[in-house]
């Protein structure tokens, strides 16, 4: 038991009064209350708050990372936060179901006063962005120019200052290229899985010179095809392929850290990957969510606000769109299972790796 | 084009310094903040901010039924917004699914600080209640007691007020009684609708009596339950009967109300009513909403809480559990289907009625 | 009573026989079962299922559109059926979250056995698009050859013959066109709406000219951007200027339906206007429902599949998200609110026009 | 690269010809189709292909738990399929808002036809209640009469024979009893266990007994409180108490089993306890899932069916109702915080325990 002070009043230890008392709609300045005013100030404060608790939980996660090993006992602690946000997001999503209950007519009657804030300006959704790993070098072109330019100079100096800390992005990276089993004895992951490589496409060729009913033309698109699937492979085989591809921006993990991730998610049934497989899934599903969010937005702005479509201009949907596409935090998870090879092409591991990463202890 | 008075500052408009700065986790004051305490604030604060809005969709709703006649012009908008109700359900079902990822072991980092705040203390939740219908008289009985008794004396009074003023249940009710088609001319629908009843039962007994393959005792069998669907039909046709039972608390709308219902439901196709049969679905949606998040409510609750199972006491899951069944709004609504009868004996509209309930206006 | 022939048993009804001893898992004839084949199946199916019931409602709606008049009573329905298919949209969405639940390497146990078999050889979904509207002309470059290029001949045949038959959205065009009100008597909508944007305009014009504090190049800004919202209102009110835009895909719908469509949103509370309100509404929804199912089956088919990365060559995820963005149906409900004008600005109608959109029967 | 023996076509392979093929409204047989049959078919022949999957789950995952020692290796798969159940049960809630597209009116269009037909029918639905655990003795006794009466021999025999074969609840049961770490070494979890309880409420007691502040009464009223969690306490910590609980149909899982998921739950942070708990938490969702469902069928149902209002008979919502509370799978996880103790009264474990769960892989 843990005695309290003093006895609590649920509508006092919520603070109800600063809660349910922030809302002046604007159009009550100028004559009457628009109606829908209200909801669209609810749910932007709806979405602070979600925003708060994200920010909570990234918050609590990110040092866990910082320390040189990550605990193991952490593991499940960062899991069970990062799974929570995943389970936020999708309140965020269907809070824009909400706001959608406003016809454009509605929202006329009081859009005009709001000019020029806009959602660009919520501080804390640039600072998730940006603590996620969305650093002012991913954006596209468009966000690169704006992101900082419709703010308060505080509110950019904050973001500016978190630009410089290590993001939940680079924290995995490190965590993932540190991992100890890609060397391990005499074991090496990145010649056992290019051995295997190797092997799984020279036996496909091997199958297509053999199909005696192929005409000539089919084997050779066969090959051809085999031909571009080894240079899949190469993006990530070839340390100098690699290093173009990520200053392109089609990479943002380092190279040990994504074949990492690989070794993780083909040997994901090992008790000690276990966890961490379930980590790479839901940095996933978090840049997922984010993206679908991202998407179902272009589409309300769109209904809310129209199209530029006398002047051919570009209007803010065609912009918002084209950062659903780009801003994202972990393409490169998306992007993992072209370097996937078949459980029947995978090697098996070495029995001093598996004994390595199952439990100390072994049962009766 | 409204110019505003001053440019618009997003954080400043949602007044944010309010919103996201009114979390103050008690468990910092005794030691350590307990990591999911800001989870259980944030959730009870964003369910706080939706019954504002809900609050605010009834009560711009409640006057609009007031007027002697409902205006035809106010009923798209009635139905938009208490549709606005059922998507804001929601989200208030989808944050409970938040709140459970909380573990009953963090809870009980931080449980015994909050003694003795509890849910029910959300006076905006009980407003809601009370507005729709739920008032004190409809309550069970372990909520009629408790419901005023855990609350400050001001929010008490300000509830007790509510309570005199007509709810939406009531509204909706006078509306219903008044609706003009039950008498129109020489048609009378109670007529009408009872004639096709016995039409109906007498038709049915006949198709008994003559199935030659039935046993006796098959046919006796069939013979009673149809003497039960007869004496269901009477529950609303005998007038004394219907008495009787809404004195039970079996219904609540007036009896002319509830045939206006099956009126309305009988004849929806109608253009005049279409839109009221879309305001009986609605209402009868908030109520199955809010009846769907008290049981998951009381799974949470369980969940978090577990059970006095060493003392065989009352818990608090199986108190909640009786209000969930129990506590409704617009029960009349589901019962409904007790008293409609297939389109094959649906008697024909007078050509009067039906020309009076079509448009003015009847194309080229 | 409706007597039935003989007793009915529920497996025997829903002929659980054919329905749940369809799943031949094609893994098994080379090996091993792969275990989720069977969930790769059964998803493939349900969705079958369910565009079989889409197709059911679509195909029941377009012949009430299709009487010279639709007839006042079937709007109710017509309504209902499409709200059902939104409903149905959202079990759609779902059921991406379960096929996710298929990892990429849990996929390569069976993904090459699958070949050529693909999702576009689903001839209902090709169904639904052509009823609802997207016949070849409106499909993206890369869709529009390769629609009819997988598929069966039998099939082909069956969807091209579809695309001779009226679509719904052709439908609605032509319901919207005839709409009577855009003249009514000495009431003329396009003069109307004409007059009214000017008035706007220009009395946004004064208010620019009038602000004292204004610099110069803030009032030349806000002067250029009246401007190019004059050339948007254009787009509609210039007969030419919409053929042109029309001709370049901008448009679908023909130049009176757009009109008709945003008189009935403009004085959507109008009695005889509520309906035909929410017919439009729920077409947007139809429409963004299957975008956000496409940009989630795009995320779907990324994780899944991954990118050509290492060749640079177009991924199957790169041409899918083309067609979410441009194989629209209803994209015209959706510029809509480009062409709105706020209340304060809308012109009052005439009492005729009024008194006509209300109903024959006027209260008491 | 997997060469498969032939072109995979996507309508063949997944035997469209019998799924969608498969609808055939009885209606029909008496005159005109009634419109909602259709969808009355399809929504059931989807539940029932998802049966197929769940099932195909649970049977994969049974066989896993029979083995003497479950392998670690395959927690990670069982967690992963049935969390791919809770994802499906979210399709399985969406569908009930499907079915409710249909009104009461129109269901009576067809409703006589399929006497006497019925949901509890459905033998996989039954099968996935067995293999989970709700053996005949657990059912509420209207369930346990009514089980096996309306469904044909065959299908009779074939769920009686599985009734014998260990449920998941029972394979899972065994597995926490033979949880290694209750006893290792010196370390004997009951004592700690015990003893922690007990400290906590000797230490509550004293807290009480020093409150100057209280009145005697308070006092008393609190020290009663405290028995009473002593007494809750008891129903676990006390042997002949918890058969007597057991036998009484409060417990299912025998007493190691429980006490072994206690463990789980209050050191889950420990590696190897960290996939147990989620294992733990997803079968609690399993439940709390049908639950939920069964609470929105008997909503369903009531609204569909409407009620014995008139004769006070019971009602097919009322008797669906009581399944809804007691048909439960694993209740004892809903009633497991009953037995928790707060992290600040919870005892260190010893060094040897702590790295007998930790990785053989001790880092760097």
């Amino acid at each position: 038991m843990r005695k309290n002070k003093q006895a609590c009043y649920y509508p006092d230890y919520l603070q109800l009064n600063k809660i349910i008392g922030a809302q002046h709609p604007v159009s009550k300045d100028y004559g009457d209350e628009a109606h829908d005013e209200m909801l669209f100030i609810i749910t932007h404060q709806a979405y602070e708050l979600w925003f708060k608790q994200v920010l909570h939980e990234i918050n609590s996660v990110l040092p866990m990372f910082k320390s040189p090993t990550v605990q193991e006992q952490n593991l499940g602690k960062i899991i069970h936060r990062l799974n929570r946000i995943t389970t936020i997001q999708q309140v965020l999503l269907d809070q824009l179901t909400v706001i959608e209950t406003m016809t454009p007519l509605d929202f006329l009657d009081f859009r005009d006063y709001l000019i020029p804030a806009s959602g660009f300006q919520s501080v804390q959704f640039k600072e998730i962005e940006i603590l996620l790993g969305l650093k002012s070098k991913y954006r596209v072109n468009f966000d690169k120019k704006s992101f900082y330019s419709r703010i308060r100079e505080d509110h950019r100096d904050h973001l500016i200052e978190l630009e410089e800390q290590p993001s939940l992005l680079e924290l995995v990276d490190n965590w993932l290229a540190r991992m100890p089993f890609l060397e391990f004895g005499e074991f090496e992951f990145w010649t056992s899985y290019s051995n295997a490589v190797d092997e799984m496409l020279e036996s496909d060729k091997q199958i297509i010179l053999g199909l005696e009913e192929l005409t000539d033309e089919d084997r050779a698109f066969q090959l051809k095809d085999l031909e571009m699937t080894r240079e899949n492979f190469d993006a990530l085989l070839d340390e100098k392929r690699y290093q173009e591809l990520q200053a392109d921006g089609k990479f943002r993990f380092s190279r040990n850290a994504l074949l990492a991730a690989v070794f993780i998610n083909l040997y994901r049934d090992e008790p000690m990957l276990q966890v961490p497989f379930q980590l790479l899934t839901t940095l996933l599903e978090i840049d997922e969510n984010f993206t679908k969010w991202r998407s179902q937005h272009v589409l309300m702005v769109h209904r809310m606000l129209g199209s530029k479509i006398g002047t051919g201009g570009s209007s803010g949907h065609e912009y918002l769109r084209s950062t659903t596409n780009n801003n994202r935090f972990f393409m490169d998870l998306f992007n993992l299972s072209t370097f996937l090879i078949p459980r029947s092409a995978l090697p098996e591991l070495p029995k001093s790796v598996k004994e390595a990463m199952s439990y100390f202890y072994q049962g009766e």
